[in-house]
């Protein structure tokens, strides 16, 4: 299997979906949503979605492009929320100026909203069961809400970060708790039984970890051209990472072990479920 | 009828559910949800739903209530967002330090996306049909996002306030779209057909502005401690208002006209849609 040409082609579908979605640049703030969404991400979250709705034998683009987009959306709004200068204040995003700079703050925080709402409803739009349209819904709030990805960041703000007992927690809810989701989803929309959700759940935490401490590393190795941000930030704010308390190699193996123990939950699975094991897998060795 | 008994009693009702839903105050942000939650608005947009809910028969709270709570989050989601420096500035709100003046600049973005995505969250727990409970939601997020009130919201930013001729579009979508929801949830969850979901959209939509056209007009003549916000603060900022459009005369029929033409249609309904006409005629008529 050609792991980067699947993602590739995967990616390339989802881009022509999410342009067919999302409105055109008439107006400043549909504009300011294509800025920051058309900016060149890894589309990881749909591609997670896709891949876990094809090893269920899911086959019908109009029942998994709205929920796969619709993770995009929301991902890029907490970006766009994550680089206020009320927040992290990250003057750079993917290589260019995040959306405040360009926009303006108001229009950010506008850009940002939409996002979130527009991706809520495109959720809505996907033709599965509504019963399963609802719990995904229902789910994907839960992830990111108040008890989630919301509160993770509120953590980080309030410098939680600093202290290394509450790193482990911020990352799970910044950013596992989401790819958990998105892995889930797929299988979700798909008609997958409990016991494998729960199973690709828990293989989404382990891999949404390792991912995130791979970001933590190479935050601290990278260049800024190489990374699109501005590398080093987290040290400059006193932001704890995994290098920054484990040390550079044991937060290597640390990714690592998170990233082996997914895969072997997937590999359990089954053949089809190979795909998204060598993803999982890239997800910790990759360099950008 | 003693409509304020009424509303009274919707008030209190709606209050206790919100208190259950919420989580609790054990941490910041949730404390932040809180304060601006609980700082005594009216309950308006609730109170809509549930009496176009119990107009077209329905009597299960399972089903209404999370929708009806679902409606205040997000509004307080647009209350707080809108209050931000980086947005019309606004240092008080009913009557207390508004939420970033309260819990700084970054919380208070945070608060407000909690409360937007619990609040879709929260709707999905009515435990009316999935099919109807995912096409409220549908509808909601179209009502709200880039083509609705957070458009609205952009344009007022952008000073398109200013022209006369966008005033009615920007009070259509930042809060006549909201209220007609609002109407129209209600009977949609209650199983009402398209012919009189389309009639109860419609009288929500002139309400909504009948509404809107009020609160510019208070906003003249109040003081803050009456109106529990920074009164004249449209006139400082040079945005354009219904009374310096057309003078407070022309300003207060234009609402009169709007509030009767949708009483007009509710009343053609039968007598069940009584009580939301008279909110609706209530709702040009209040001194706050």
């Amino acid at each position: 299997m050609d792991l980067v040409a699947l993602m590739a082609e995967k990616r390339r579908a989802i881009e022509a979906a999410l342009s067919r979605y999302l409105p055109d640049e008439s107006h400043r703030l549909t504009k300011a949503m294509r800025y920051s969404l058309f900016a060149g991400g890894k589309r990881l979250r749909p591609i997670l979605s896709l891949l876990s709705y094809e090893a269920v034998g899911g086959n019908n683009p109009e029942e998994i492009m709205p929920v796969a987009c619709s993770l995009e959306l929301v991902h890029t709004f907490t970006l766009i929320h994550d680089d206020l200068p009320s927040m992290d204040d990250d003057d750079f995003r993917r290589g260019k100026p995040s959306s405040h700079k360009t926009f303006g703050e108001g229009m950010a925080v506008l850009a940002g909203d939409a996002l979130m709402i527009d991706g809520m409803g495109l959720m809505a739009r996907s033709t599965a069961s509504s019963r399963l349209v609802k719990r995904a819904i229902s789910e994907f709030a839960r992830t990111l809400g108040s008890a989630g990805v919301t509160m993770g960041q509120a953590d980080d703000l309030y410098g939680e970060g600093r202290n290394p007992k509450h790193l482990r927690h911020i990352h799970l809810r910044k950013t596992a708790l989401f790819i958990a989701f998105s892995v889930k989803a797929g299988a979700l929309i798909g008609g997958a039984n409990e016991e494998l959700l729960n199973k690709l759940y828990r293989a989404g935490v382990l891999a949404g970890m390792g991912f995130q401490v791979c970001d933590d590393i190479m935050d601290v190795i990278c260049s800024r051209e190489e990374l699109g941000k501005t590398p080093g930030k987290d040290e400059d704010s006193l932001k704890l990472t995994y290098p920054a308390v484990y040390g550079l190699e044991r937060s290597r193996r640390i990714s690592q072990s998170y990233a082996d123990r997914s895969v072997e939950i997937l590999t359990s699975l089954g053949p089809e479920w190979e795909r998204l094991a060598a993803l999982t897998d890239y997800l910790v060795r990759r360099r950008r």
